[in-house]
């Protein structure tokens, strides 16, 4: 089983950036993190980061295509991109979204997801946690479907 | 730490109601399992399931006062309770939102949660899983904020 | 073949509240008018009535479960209630929705019905014989489908 | 006491188009169906099937004025015809509109009715037996109102 | 100089249809006004009535073709017709739109005119005199502007 | 018969500004071409332009109070004027509304007019005719219901 | 005189509940000094609270049908409850709306009242005062109607 | 303890204008009752009418900023004037807003207040008892706040 | 193999209707063009155009329900008519939506297609060639897939 | 080469008013500002300030007519005035429409300006230099197209 | 005559993404046919594909710039890129814009296209053939066009 | 104090795109003035141009970061990049926004910008100017707050 991790633009400035609104553990820091647990739940992994939409799309296009599943937070991507929408659904692999902070919770034009409606799960407002919890969930998801 | 774990309308026929929605696992199943991982964090923990608007309230108001954090699944409370928000509102507890089916991918109608604003953090879509992990990122927050 | 009959908010007050919409029958009349157009059709019938969101919901998975049908008038809760939708979904069954006004042509907001989309016919305006006439079709649809 | 039966456009269809949504009986069957409903409550019953929205005005100003009251399926043009609720405004006539499926759960556009706050009832979703309950509805309404 | 006056559907029944809100001159009548004023000052002029969006469109094209302005109330067709909008588009003249009633104080889609932007001058609410007050200020707008 | 003529803001500058939307013909020219009609049809005539909207108002109250019907113009205040409606439902006087150009071919916010739904008649596109026009259907809307 | 004072949900936390948003008093404060108001005008009065929107339609049927006016804060039932509003219909007794807080200065939702365009009078802002002063104008209101 | 009473544009007709809509008493009967109840509460009172919202903003500039707060029916400028909106913002005292009428059941555009999202209190359709309440209850706020 | 081609209302004053919109093309222009086509390709063509809402809707009925394939044009109709929606819906063909000017850049609500849902494929804004691409393209996919 | 300077409502009170939304300089001391810049590049200006809409409207016309352009911060107008648009639009001159704050960053309604599709240039959210860069931008604008 | 191909984001994977929806044929294959199309009319082609949005601004600023006219597909860029539509814009060529599927009949959001109103034409659809029927109708209108 | 200047997409092509929109200098021109004003100032700079979303961000990311200010014209992404609002929001450092046209005077979708209400203050529609009136306006701004 192998997981294909995707992170959007800015997030590569984690840990710097108003951390009142997404904490104070870096990229690596998540990485990291999320590695401990693909290993000892027996997963392979690997992360991406990207500023660019074009290079997020092709990054899906060829790592999330080998993967059995992929965790993804498209960031500011998450509410203004068909073309990731459009990858996602081209791979046809489960997918689970994050989110650091709770997006409902901030400007109207972030409430809008353009991928919500076509992955499997979503977590969000629980910092670095709803990465880690997403693993889970999207692992446990692939063992109960067997896909 | 005490976790109240709440459910709304309907949820009580979980694992008839549904399946290819919801789900095979019962109620008692889900709560089951919460209380598996409550013990193993060592955190109590009590549920209760109602279908009417104004207990849930009453619940709220008085189980919710005493917990260190909330665990809700208001079902179809959700998108139309101000009263319940109100009352989340007036105990003032950390909260975590789970829903177990992905209600971004259903009606136009389950898109709105009025609750989505004020809880900490928000998982959907992953079928008994969602409260599981909904458990253990709430604990989490709670631990690193010291609440 | 047995139907469940279910009343919503403020239909116990019928006669008496607002003859100039809603007739000058009671709800008593109405529910003897059913059960006589019941007997000569050959259908049980069981009628109930509540002003209680909650009691509704949990009236329809009890009898709404058992019964062949469902014959409901949800009054204002046909407006506002997600939690009476879900329950009908829960059970599954054939549903007429009646109304005694015509709703349409009421405030704005009583043209959305929220259970109209899941029901299989809709009757409004009729006074009492929106009912009589919701059960003869109720029945009838019963029969040709075999349900 | 006479009553017009009148349906709009491709109602002429009936019985071949689309039967999954509309049922097997055709316009024969059903205008057939009404007149023995007609004969038993002792009612005249004239029949019009039109796809033209003029020729409908037209037949509504002329058989609508002499009529004591109107059974009226407007097909399509429910959802766009202005002059067809001008038409039933000038003769002024009690009139229950019906429609074979359940509109409220197509289109969105469907949802719109131009008549729906003019007419004295509506029945959707039960097939042939909208039009048979409706005439029933219609003289029943007649009857108490010494119209 | 040659004027085509064109009614649209139900103005045929003027005179016996809601008199309180379209006065009691037949369209005899009207018409007959209009070819006073007409003598009066000197121009041609022609009428037509129909209830069917086609046949109007066809005179337009026709009629309005060979007129150096067009008179027109197009009845209900003003808030749904294209049709008409585009064949006056096409014969390209000089129009006024009139309406007896004051369609600004009535049902919200009556305010909506889909020819409202391509004629020159609109009257509404004052009754006959709507008609007779557009013949002159379409009369002499044709000899201001030498069309 | 006296009736009150008012013109809104900017009017004053009839005939300078932007000719080819509102004409040549100056405010002066428009109201004596009015008084010379109200001589012809022996009504007495008071003309007042301001460009303050609480002087319109006063002035409504005032001059309005006592005439027999108003002719108004309310300019960009038509758009925007609560205050001015107010004003001409309190003196409650047969009012007729005139625009020189026709504001629904104009700016999205030119098509609505705040006291539309309070006047007897509308008239616009047609320049300085449409005032002509206004006070003609005015008076003789005033000698046929003898108000 | 009789006079029903009825509080909706959440009501009953007064005191505790976000006091820099509800003020400090209980609702046993708030129904004292009413009481005491209800004294000096000398004027019966009962009180009531519930969570549940079923119990509040309900006691509105029974009391407030006895009553001679109606003092409600339907609390977050106020942007939600059409059957609330359909009890009041129901009952036909003058009602005076009332908040504690200024809810046209919170969440958009909150600023929608169901029972709006059915009141006497509505009063917001002035916490406890805002029931005493309503309970004084809802007085008023009978003595000069002679309800 | 000084407060600024403000009226709107069209108050000075109070009495003879749309009476079931406004009540019988005059504006010097509301502000003679004002005085009376300033006089018996121990407060000096100030009442300024106009029809012109320049004139309104220049008051509130003037007088307001003198006063302890502010009693203001702004009438029609309710609904379109950002410039009161702004001197009150500017000159920041507390101020309660009343209406004779309740504008929530009545036109659409009347149901939108620009100050009421800043306004300490409001009160409305109790006629001139808004008036005197909404005085009550600023002064009890002004003493209970100690501004 | 065998297309109905239709035009819907106006298309008759092809090459004299506002050429620099649609081309100098007449109809005949492009049915001989089309003939020319069929021939080609080895399919059968009818043509049909008619300004009528319910001829062209009778004549999907008849025509359409022999042909394998419709290449259809509805003019202004696009916009407004369910009633032609109905109809291909009803026969059921492939059918490509063809419109000479590009709908997409003119008015608002030529925007909105009632068909284009429907339809297999649609091709705007090439003048009379829109129609010759859409013969080929319609053809080609009938010879695809074989219908 | 003359600049005609306008303020609306409430800019008066600048220094005084909400210092942290709109910075602590007084008008008199933007004026003097302004009038340095207008000096150092050899251009007269005038200065005008009213809290009327109808004022401004009339200044507007006077003067600026005789301007060669017009620096304006119409204030709260911006949201309001058709009036003032139509002003501007009458007088015709190259017109920059300046805010002290960024209207951008606040009330919803404040997003909207009556003359931002009419004005060269806008400048917003630099206190007294939107003043300054604006007529600066203007004068540049005025001498490269030699109007 | 030399035409630019471009093909948007996902456009690579054509032939193993969603062929229900986009068809069998690979990109190549695609771009192969129009090349033949290409030779036939005596045209020169280039084509290019890239999943990044500056990208693709890039080319058509460099490629379009020296091209008689554009065939563009922007896929998901369709619906979101106002940078696409400028660089469009900025080249200034006529422009045709091809779909594989009938984007009409998928999610709303792909209803909106950011360049359908500056294109010459529309073709989308009829899978590959969108392509090639394209190309034909670009090349048609340049040779008639002269551009 | 050193700036980063930044231009959105397609602004390389300045001089030769749309010059009647744009102004006829290019890049290169309204860099060198920049540079000009700057040293004037005092203040250090550093250019950037970018077609790519991706690049734009990276390069706020790190060159803003070390900026004491940002002078920013988005172009076509100021109506569609969160992205580029969420590296502002990361580097956080007073940016001023410009445009060269007057977007408030061009499509609808152009008067959104995503920056608006994040940055200090807006310039538009001076062309050129507008970008050296935003450097002297952003370094006045730092000046002034000591940033």
């Amino acid at each position: 089983m192998y997981i294909a991790v995707i992170h959007g633009p800015n997030l590569n400035l984690l840990g710097t950036r108003e951390p009142e609104q997404y904490g104070s553990m870096t990229l690596d820091g998540i990485n990291q993190a999320l590695r401990g647990i693909a290993k000892e739940m027996g997963v392979e992994l690997s992360t991406f980061q990207s500023n660019g939409e074009g290079e997020l799309v092709s990054h899906i296009q060829q790592e999330g295509a080998k993967a059995s599943g992929i965790l993804i937070n498209p960031g500011a991507y998450t509410h203004t991109s068909v073309a990731i929408r459009d990858a996602l659904l081209a791979v046809d692999k489960p997918t689970v979204e994050v989110h650091l902070s709770n997006t409902s919770a901030r400007e109207e034009f972030r409430r809008r997801s353009l991928i919500a409606d076509i992955v499997v799960g979503r977590i969000m407002g629980l910092g670095a946690h709803s990465y880690q919890l997403g693993l889970q969930g999207l692992v446990q998801h692939l063992q109960e479907t067997g896909t």
